[in-house]
Parts: structure tokens; sequence; C-alpha cells
């Protein structure tokens, strides 16, 4: 991690010294104990960083968010408490409550409708009009590091269903956001409200087995095909550190109902690139920019019926994927072209011991780049 | 509620003298105070009933469980705290981690799928190998007794899309059941586990908008044609009350896997009989003894990718459907056929101001009856 001012992420750690787990801020090869922080040059700040998680600082809402931003940015040359990166255990950064996953590129969707629904126009009628998504389970999301233990499920072979661990374990790079500020049962979260209500990003690691997948999804969506296990990143980077990265979405090839449309607000897309990793060699690097449905939308769509929002939702983009792919089954055309590896092996799916790291960055203003640092995961076998 | 000594449920209560909310066992017109009766009677068993919910003794495991269970029967007659039902206030029971709803009626995924896909064979080739599910949204499940706010989404009309409050809103009368002991990430649970892992049962009214629903879950499934509000009831009726509702579940009529064959194991079908009304009519009253998918098998497909189970997981059995219905798209077939209701009028969904209550009763031994209590709503229209 290489982090400057301008990104001054929020995440969880413990040292060796004081094994607490505590928040805390990146900062180039430090990490910036907050608590310590706060009581030494901001008292009143106090409430919001102590305890083990990021949970009272997302509740506590956009001022806060912003006061203690631009405090940071005086600390770090003036008193803050600092301890070596290296020298860091990090934790889960929040309390996840509902977990959401989307399914906002367009070329993603295109290319596993092209796969799973050969027979069929790859995008479902409703894919413009409204981002797809679906829940997904909160319980399994752990932290970047957390060794991925290879499914089992069911799924069909020639001659009927078999069960056992997963031959088509996959990635998929995404971008999560995190919610802060709280919203009311039966009250929809507009468009222009959405730096209200989310903190900040984080990348997430969607594990896919596609063969468990692709034979229980049909009628009512994935389940244990992902349920097993969706790791996310350490650090928590704010909206605000987005403000040299806001660009524009893809021109909407069909006219959205009010509550999507953005043409007349300013619009989130975001223009952060991703790397994906295997084993140290880089298989692609997709654009978020490129996505179709940007994350305002996605959190106008999700509470368009009222569902309130909790502090520590997290809600997912689904697949990073435009000219370059986020998941395996893509880059792999579903398995029918091998992936080659500098080692001379080759890759379809993941293979025990294989792992996986995916780095994104933006553009900061005046030539700085934002780091959101890395999602990783190591495949373990069945115990 | 008329609950005898063979019920014996646990809520969650507060009472106007005294607003704190606390643990209480429902028994006749009463309510006894547990945590109060557990200080005088039994401290050793105070920590596992303190606290403003049921998380503490949902964790504390099967043991203890037992023990509480065995001891109520002694309080009942002889030092008791009790207040009269009719004086208490019900608070939501436990903290939802995950909420996961099924689909285990073979009759209800039937005429859905008939409805839904009417071009295409009515079960899906998967149904009968494994209970299909799908993750819900844990933020929005309420206590029995909130108003249901008409949720608004796009719909499919002839000529286009538009966005609007629901025009076919629908109730689904499920049972659910209630984990306690968590479970590890990477270790499924086995068929015979299942009594060791779920603490009881509560009653949901998994709300439904059919038009939502109908446009948006291709291919990710329901989302918010459901998310925006799950009611269950206020009282978790614990596994060990059902000693005599067990039956055999319907005939399998498909080879099961051995992580889902229940016939060398008691299996748990329950002999719960549920009644629906609306506005004080009797809709239906359809048996839950003829769901194809116990609430075992749920559990253990539910973890068999190695997904962890957590204290507060709610999971729900899909609409319990049989020769009677338990949801209107049912009972008035899509709508074509309205029902007729005493009052001369006729409903095909609900209509604001509408009242919904689902109760169910099992039997016990000697005749009597187990008592579930109901989950009940009105319809609200939109703020």
């Amino acid at each position: 991690m290489n982090l400057g001012h301008q990104t001054l992420p929020y995440g969880v750690f413990s040292t060796a010294a004081d094994p607490r787990p505590r928040v805390g801020v990146a900062y180039g090869d430090r990490v910036v104990d907050l608590p310590a922080t706060v009581a030494a040059l901001d008292p009143s700040l106090a409430e919001f960083v102590a305890g083990p998680s990021l949970d009272t600082l997302l509740a506590a809402g956009r001022d806060v968010w912003n006061r203690l931003r631009t405090s940071l940015a005086g600390w770090l040359t003036d008193g803050a408490a600092v301890v070596l990166v290296d020298d860091v255990t990090m934790h889960l950064p929040f309390t996840v409550a509902d977990y959401v996953d989307f399914y906002a590129s367009e070329q993603h969707a295109t290319n596993l409708g092209r796969m799973f629904r050969p027979d069929q126009e790859p995008l479902t009628p409703n894919w413009k009009h409204l981002p797809i998504g679906y829940h997904g389970r909160a319980g399994t999301v752990v932290l970047s590091g957390t060794e991925i233990v290879r499914p089992s499920g069911q799924r069909r072979v020639s001659g009927g269903i078999e069960y056992g661990p997963s031959q088509r374990l996959d990635i998929e790079a995404e971008l999560g956001f995190v919610v802060g500020t709280p919203s009311r049962l039966g009250a929809p979260v507009p468009l222009d409200a959405f730096e209200e209500h989310v903190f900040g990003v984080c990348l997430v690691n969607d594990w896919s087995a596609r063969d468990i997948q692709a034979w229980e999804y049909v009628p009512l969506g994935p389940f244990l095909g992902k349920s097993f296990a969706t790791s996310i990143s350490p650090w928590v980077v704010p909206l605000a550190a987005f403000d040299h990265a806001r660009v524009s979405p893809p021109v909407r090839t069909s006219p959205l109902q009010p509550y999507l449309d953005d043409e007349k607000t300013p619009a989130w897309g975001l223009d952060i690139r991703f790397e994906i990793r295997l084993n140290g060699h880089v298989l692609s690097r997709p654009a978020f920019g490129g996505m179709y449905w940007t994350g305002a939308q996605m959190l106008a769509h999700l509470t368009a019926n009222g569902a309130s929002l909790r502090t520590g939702d997290l809600y997912a983009s689904g697949t990073v994927s435009g000219d370059e792919c986020g998941s395996l089954i893509e880059l792999s055309w579903n398995g029918q072209n091998p992936i080659a590896l500098p080692d001379g092996g080759t890759r379809t799916f993941l293979t025990d011991g294989d792992e996986v790291v995916i780095s994104a960055v933006a553009p900061g203003a005046d030539g700085a780049v934002i780091h959101l640092g890395e999602v990783t995961g190591r495949i373990g076998s069945r115990p």
C-alpha cells in the first residue's frame, strides 16, 4: 500500500503491543491510531472513533465524516499517533448488515447471458430499465486474506446430478458501497441523497462456484453458488476521495424512470481502474468507469420500494467487465479458452492454492493517485 | 392466544409499569417475566435470559434450552412472576442475522410456475433435487402488527414500463426457523444436527408485490418484490414443543443426494395447520405437513457449501400450499378468479386497509394443541 493524503481510508487494526481492534487511517507506510490521535487533538470526535469497528463512525453521518477528514489532513503533519503499516493486523472493518450484489456491467451481463442462456437474448428485457440485484449472505462476508474453502454443492453432469467440490470456482472483481446513515422504512432514498447515506467504498471479491450456480439459479437466483464467501478489502475509502474521479456513465440507450434518471444530477460514474492478479500474474485491468449503472442509481433502486437502510449495509456493483473482464468465466469464455500463465500452466477456473489479488486506483487532484488497496484470497481445499 | 403448558413460546415484552423489553414465556392468559422468575428460582440461568432480546438464549445452545424448558413446567405452578398478556407490548424477539426464504411446497412452486412461466414445465428441473432458496432482506423483517406500506416499483404494462404503487400486493403464509447455535465457516451442518442448531419456529408473512416481482426476477431472483417488509410472529415456539407433531414428509419421487436424504433419520415433517384470515374472514387453511422439503433439509442445504450459521439466522419455508393455498395469487389464480368476501366485496390482491392474520396450530400430547400464535399486518397506503 502506498496511500497519499488524498486517499485516507479507514480500517480497523491491532498491533502485537496493543491487541485491541481499533479504528485507523492509512497514510503512506503508516496507520494513524485514531482513538489515540483524537484523544490528544480533538476529544469532541472521540465518541465516533471509539470501539472495535467503524460502526459508530458510519452511523455518525456526513457532517462528522467531513469534519474528521478535514481534521486528518492537518494531523498528519502535526501530532498524529502512528504505527507502521507493516506492524498491524487488520480486522473486518464494520459489521455487515445486509449484503446486496448488483449486476451493473452491460458487458458482464451480456457475456454471462450468452453462456448461461445461449438460446435467448443475452440481456434480459429488464436489464436497461433497472439495476438488477439480489441479496447475498452477510454472515459470510470475510476480510481480505481469509482462506477460501472450496465449496461443495450439486451440479449437473451428463447422466444426472452429483454432489462434490466445485470444479468451476471463480472470482468476481467488484466495487462495494458501504452505507453509513440509515433510512426509514417506507421512505425511498433519492439519487441526490447518495452522499448522505454512503460513507465510502471497498473492494469486493464475490467468489462464485459456477457449476453450483448454473444448476440452482432458476427461478430464484444465485444462492449456494455465492454464499460460501465474499471477501472485502480492509480499507474503506471515503466517497470524498473521489472528487476528481467522477465521470459520466455510458450513454443510456433506454429511457429511465425518474427515480433512476441521473441526467440532471451530477452523475456518479467513477474512473476506477481495477487490476486482477493470479499468483502474481496480471490477468486483466477492467475499468469501472464503463459500468452502466452507478452507485447512486443502485441505492435509489434498492430503496425504491421503501426498503430501509441500516448502518453497515454493503452493496456491490457486480463484476466489473468492459474491454477487459473481471471474472475467469469471461476471461476463459466458459472454460473453452484456457488462460496461459507465465509458468507454463493454464487456468480456466481456480486451482487449490491459487492466490487472487484484486487492487484498484483512481485519479486524484494534481496527478495524484487514489489507492483503494487490495482484496486477496487463497483457495484452500475442503478440510 | 390460548397457550397451554405444552407450547411455552418465548418472546420479548414490556409493560407500562416497566418499559424495559425483556424475555417472557406465554402461558394461558399470562406472560412469565423470565428475568424476574429466574432471579428468584434459579439464578444460574440468569445470564441466558438477561438483555432486551432472545439473542443470548438463542446462542446458549440446546442444553440450556432444554434445562430452561424443563424448569418452566415446574415454575408455572409455583412461583413464576407473571403479568397478564393483555397488559404487554411485544417487541421483535431476536436480532435477525441473515434471512433466507425457501420454496418448499410442490403445489406452490407448481402453481407459480404455471402463472409466471406458462410456456414451460411448471417445476424447474432442479426443484426435486434441492430445496430452492434465496436470501432476503434481514433489515426489513418486522414485528407482527407493523403497518405494511404499499411498495412502489417498476412493472410491465401494455406499452412499456411504469413506476408506481404495487397493484398486486400479496401475502405468503410461511413457517420460519430460528437458528440458535452458530456453525463454523466451511463446515456443513448435517441433517441430524438440526435440533442442535435450530431453537424454534415462528410464523412468517412474506409480503410480495407480484407485479414488481414478475418484472425484476429474471435472472437473479426476487428483490424489491419482497424486500419492503417481512412480518414475523412475536412468539418463537421451541422445537421441543413439536414432539407429537412430527410426520413423514411426502414420498420423494426423485432420488436425493446423501446430504438431503432423510429416509434413515427421523424426518422433520410437521403437522402444522395454518389459517389465513382477511378482515376476519377465513380464506384458507393450508397444511404444512404436505411440504416436500423439511426444515432439517433446508438447513442441510443452506450450509452444504460451507456457509456458516449465525445466532439469529432466520429461514422460512416458502408459501405453505397444498389442497388449500397460502397466497392470494394462488387463491385468485393470478387475479383471474376474484375471491368472494362475506361483506359482498371481492379480492384478487390486497386493498389499502386490509388486515391479514395468519395463525397456526399443531397437535400436542394427549389431545392438547400447540399454538403458534399469529402474525398480523394491515396495509397502509404510501405516506
